[in-house]
């Protein structure tokens, strides 16, 4: 099984629905079969690349309310961060997350891609530290795992891992994300917001089920055939979602 | 609370779904705070007005299976269909949805969606019913509270809530739908599949308990403030869903 995590380092939830989901992954008795990977997404990409206007500036800012409605709000992420054991730090600094996206590229193709968003979100929820300064998150790039030179050959060349960002922006929009984070498991099942680790793990468990339920007629078949009917099957109506076309007669 | 269901009474997993989110909603502490709106969507919208495809025909010719395969795959629906009290049988024909669709719209219009939608389902899958028939299909929307007289008025004139029904499925598509059961509660969370009651209950608690915290700082401001407040924290990053532009520094 496979689930796809569209996400951004700058977004709260995010970083509190991959707690909850990691939770619900651990109690989901198959986690061994399911891999998971992330995807980009930008809230801000107007942001501006090394930013230094403090979150609750931003807040004030864009919502239209006080210095202490802004801290009101973010006193509530917090508690749900807290909730999950998670450090939450509200002066941290809104900043553009494009280069951070990059880097989870690179990370993804050294094999160090989930350490280095745990990573990320550590530094910047709850430890404040500025990812807009290339130095800071190269600093954060190396604890994860990933080579000094690596990391900025990566920074200083903009158009490195550019476009795989983008193709994630791009899918997210085909899939239908209207915002982050969106779980998708194997492009069948998507779960927007991040909800309780117990959705999760029923979510996995229910994909899971239903696969099994689609294919076991096939099952009952020779081993040649099996790969071709389990296709046929997974593309129709018997895994708790029907596609268009599936019910087509002919 | 608004939850959308995009359904077609040809899916059998919608049939199932239904019945699971109302174990879902039944089970919610809140379920009086819940309207339910049924929203079209066709499987296949090429399929024959009167059709008189039988079902396991149809799933044999589709997937290039024998028919004890085609029964195979019917019998593991029917299965789930069973765990849900419901009746199911494979002798049922497949056949156009369009004008139960317009007929559920009319059904809207009189306050009898919901009636008419589960007796539409019923027909189908418990009765095997061939509701491509007008007589069948008038008597089941007259069962279900509908006069005779609209109902023929409406079958006779194909532009009867058709723009209604194309509406529906122009939205599906934009938020995303790539199939049916397709929920999706207050325009925020979506949930694919017919999933177990247990996951609906929860998502319907995680998205109220969320509203109810992004709106909390709002509710300590004055009374006059609050509906302008609300929309706008709503808009935001508060429920558990954080939205493009969200985070926006300006």
């Amino acid at each position: 099984m496979r689930v796809e995590i569209w996400a951004d380092i700058a977004c709260p939830w995010c970083y509190i629905g991959k707690a909850r989901f990691e939770k619900g992954l651990a109690a989901f008795a198959h986690r061994d079969e399911v891999e998971v990977v992330h995807r980009s997404f930008e809230l801000d990409p107007q942001a501006p690349a090394a930013g230094d206007v403090p979150v609750l500036e931003m807040l004030a800012s864009k919502y239209g309310v006080s210095r202490e409605q802004a801290e009101a709000m973010e006193s509530r992420v917090a508690e749900a961060a807290a909730g999950e054991g998670l450090g939450y730090r509200s002066d941290r600094i809104h900043g553009n997350t494009f280069d951070l996206h990059r880097l989870l590229h690179l990370a993804k193709a050294r094999g160090v891609q989930d350490a280095l968003l745990g990573a990320l979100y550590r530094a910047n929820f709850a430890e404040a530290r500025p990812l807009g300064d290339a130095d800071v998150l190269t600093a954060v790039a190396v604890e994860a795992g990933l080579d000094a030179d690596g990391v900025r050959r990566v920074l200083a060349d903009g158009d490195a891992y550019a476009e795989a960002v983008r193709a994630d922006e791009r899918e997210a929009s085909e899939l239908g994300a209207r915002g982050v984070p969106f779980f998708v498991i194997d492009r069948r099942y998507g779960i927007s917001g991040g909800q309780p680790a117990e959705v999760f793990r029923q979510a996995l468990e229910q994909a899971r089920e239903e696969r099994a339920a689609a294919q076991a007629p096939v099952a009952d078949r020779d081993a040649g055939e099996r790969d071709a009917g389990k296709d046929e099957v997974g593309e129709g109506c018997g895994d708790g979602v029907c596609m268009p076309g599936a019910g087509a007669g002919s």
